[in-house]
């Protein structure tokens, strides 16, 4: 992200709680503040990205927080991936100051950004949306707005729910045509042409050889993780917990890659699970 | 069936153990026989279409079933929906007499015979597949040979394992995003480019309104029951069982359907399920 | 709780943010108060029993909260059930006011009251459990002290959890038994003496007329409500989510429990979910 | 079994398809014959014990099977766990030959034997369990009459259905409990007087250390195994299957079983599901 920006004429500030990641930032060509803060004070546009719903709300208002620095009237855009409600109560608490949110999590992964094909979602008004898109389309090629406040977080939990469930069903299936010995090469010309077809057997293939691109047929280097997915998955069935919605398919998804990870594939790509779901061995009664 | 191989100039012979399923396809033109056994007697061609393994065994093997009456050398072709392992049971026992045979489940549905897009995925002998192709051809647009007997049965539960799965995901993508009062139009733009894709968003959007000839958009008219994606959910898990290959969430999905169908739902489209993962309205603590 | 603290003699200042409550508490014998800081300026001990984490946090640290008006050195009580890292950061933020904190949640549900096997589970320092434990006698014949801070709540959900996912068990085998014809009485005696025992199955039977003091025997009326296990198992879930640990079962439970929720059964007893159960009626392909 | 027979004085005819188990049985005094038809021919009492439904329908309906040597009025005695329904159809096909037919299922697994607990479960007539009764009792302690043919089956399933799923649950608990650092011993008390108390926490605990002869205090040796537990879990989802009837919280146990069983620990005891349930080590976003 800060490499893009300076590298479209931006000038940066960076933070980071981490002193290795500030320092990295600063051998990109960003200016290291001395806190979240200090980095708002004199900056027209906030940009933040961090790992979770409490990290984001520490990090604007904890103590050096942005809400501590930044001047009434201006703009933050949180580009990570968070629950929505959060997103909402972040914006409300900033809105109180005077000060516009709206967020704005990527898709995509390490295949989107190769491609270019990297999605930006946009929850918020389009005026701030405008204002922030010369940064935005410094860091993602497809810029969507969905809809107020959170609807970008919404879009990509939603979307991922979708593509993580998608994931682990198509390797179910092609642990069972493999029991039956048919060929994934041929079952994979059928299913794409038929109701099964999902973007995730098409660009995210699990079973290795099949699509040359995919993770898998690099040995399930990343791509998009099982800890990641893991997360999102975990972000969407609280939320339709906070909401009251039943998503027994999803968390089952969610559980199928936490056991995933505790065995170890947990920074393996998310399609890694048809490795994690082989048949056992074992010859015992059935 | 018989009134497309009838139009394309087949002289057919009916047997259904219902008399009224045997009347009709009397007025559709068909012969009606005695028995399977005697419409299998001078018949080149045995083409069998039943509800479930079992029944497809009695077809074949019961009293009056096929093999009393079938000449060696001969071909059958199973379109049912059943388990592989039953197909190539049935294969087996047949090879024992010199009677071929093939299974050629039907995948597409009501939407798939509108369309002309039905496809008629085949296990078995390519040889075997060719002598059958203009029977077939008179039902079906699409015919795609898989591999060996099952194998036709192997890819329609694969395709449908995922169809179905991703029916029970999207529908609970989209009552999170009705959750957060985010516009189901947008939100379906969005996933469409994005990871998250899949056919039957595209094609059998659970969300009535958002695409037209969608059975949702249609009072959830089927298309594709409940019921029906439930039994080939069923298959597949089962099938699953007897590999020893763990189907986590194809075995959610099964049972999400199942409750659907108990609750009033096994005759509407599948993707009616959205309709069944209402979340609650009560108030109540969370 | 107020009814039972003031027939042991306690004097009671009660305070509510629902109007109706606190009169109601008034009539009872308490003296109502201002606000929490208000009731916890003058006392010797605080007790607050609340229906979610979030509202825990606000009582305690928000507006008119405990904190505002608690002395240093004082002794407070949490009686919600609510996730345990939330009393740990609770306690932990008191503690820096010299205030203790031990979390107090109440099991055994409306039956255990009647019965008086009502029990209470603590988490916190023995020696603040030995300051509370004649207040916490006037509510509860069973008080056990688990462990440090926030074991309490830990024992409250891993109980339930436990609870829950019997309950969802015993209805799914005792609809298998009404499928195949068995006699439920019959079952109840087998299994009863058998691997399957569980506490759920003797004391709160979801089959009709098997246990007649069980909620099933009076119409569902709780006990113990489908909303409440489901918030237990959503507690408990999340709690595994935020340690890593994989709860598929614990997950199904609480996802069959949200959807007996959607439709209708959220404040009836949870052994209701039997009912919700109920195979199809309908006559289609198995 | 030949052995218990064989002490309590019964003359036995064996016959097994292994050789070596043949073998076996002649050396613990029971006369090898050469097929199942032989070894019914002189019989008063047909006794058999098979691992699936499909042998069980071979040895009693397949070449040399023990149709083929019975005499008209015998009574047979099924001890295999199959599913309900074969019980049904066997006991039905052999009426029409005019031997009669129950189903006797073991319960209790090495444990159980070991304590004398072992139970019997039957399902027949009322009169023929009385024929089969010294022959019973010779092998089980605990006879129980559950209904019409069949019954034995349903009680078997249902029972150990509840088992599995209380097995699983506690695991997830204790893992939790673990994660926040409780000590095991003190909520396994806790539970023990609480709505979360089951057989499996008492006498097959998971956790190694808490109950002395619990598996798990001996390296998971069985005991019951994870693929046996795994199959009788696979037989009464499939019952439920046939039934319609919704077993979701069934099906996750069945496929979390199954994925341990993929991962090495089919041959251990049940209980191990809780080693198999590790919380991840990893460091990633939660």
């Amino acid at each position: 992200m800060v490499r893009n920006l300076v590298a479209k004429g931006f000038r940066v500030m960076a933070y980071d709680i981490a002193p290795a990641a500030l320092a990295a930032a600063g051998g990109l060509g960003a200016s290291p503040a001395a806190s979240a803060a200090a980095a708002a004070r004199p900056s027209d546009l906030v940009v933040t990205m961090l790992p979770s719903s409490s990290h984001v709300e520490s990090a604007y208002f904890g103590p050096g927080g942005v809400a501590e620095g930044i001047a009434p009237g201006r703009l933050c855009v949180d580009m990570s991936t968070i629950d929505p409600a959060t997103s909402r109560r972040v914006a409300a608490r900033l809105g109180e100051r005077g000060v516009r949110f709206i967020d704005a999590p990527v898709s995509g992964g390490v295949v989107g950004a190769e491609k270019g094909t990297l999605a930006i979602m946009v929850g918020g008004d389009p005026a701030d949306l405008d204002e922030a898109r010369p940064a935005l389309a410094a860091m993602g090629a497809n810029i969507i707005h969905v809809g107020p406040v959170g609807a970008g977080e919404v879009a990509k939990l939603c979307n991922n729910l979708i593509a993580g469930v998608a994931t682990v069903a198509v390797s179910e299936a092609f642990r069972i045509a493999e029991g039956f010995g048919v060929d994934p090469q041929v079952l994979t010309r059928v299913i794409a042409s038929s109701s099964g077809r999902t973007w995730i057997m098409e660009h995210g293939h699990p079973v290795p050889g099949i699509v040359p691109e995919a993770a898998s047929s690099r040995d399930y280097v990343p791509g998009f993780t099982v800890d990641l997915m893991c997360k999102d998955l975990g972000l969407a069935v609280d939320a339709a917990r906070a909401l009251r919605v039943p998503v027994a398919v999803a968390s089952a998804a969610q559980q199928i890659l936490r056991l995933a990870s505790s065995h170890g594939y947990g920074r393996k790509d998310v399609s890694s699970v048809y490795a994690f779901l082989s048949a056992s061995s074992a010859e015992a009664p059935v």
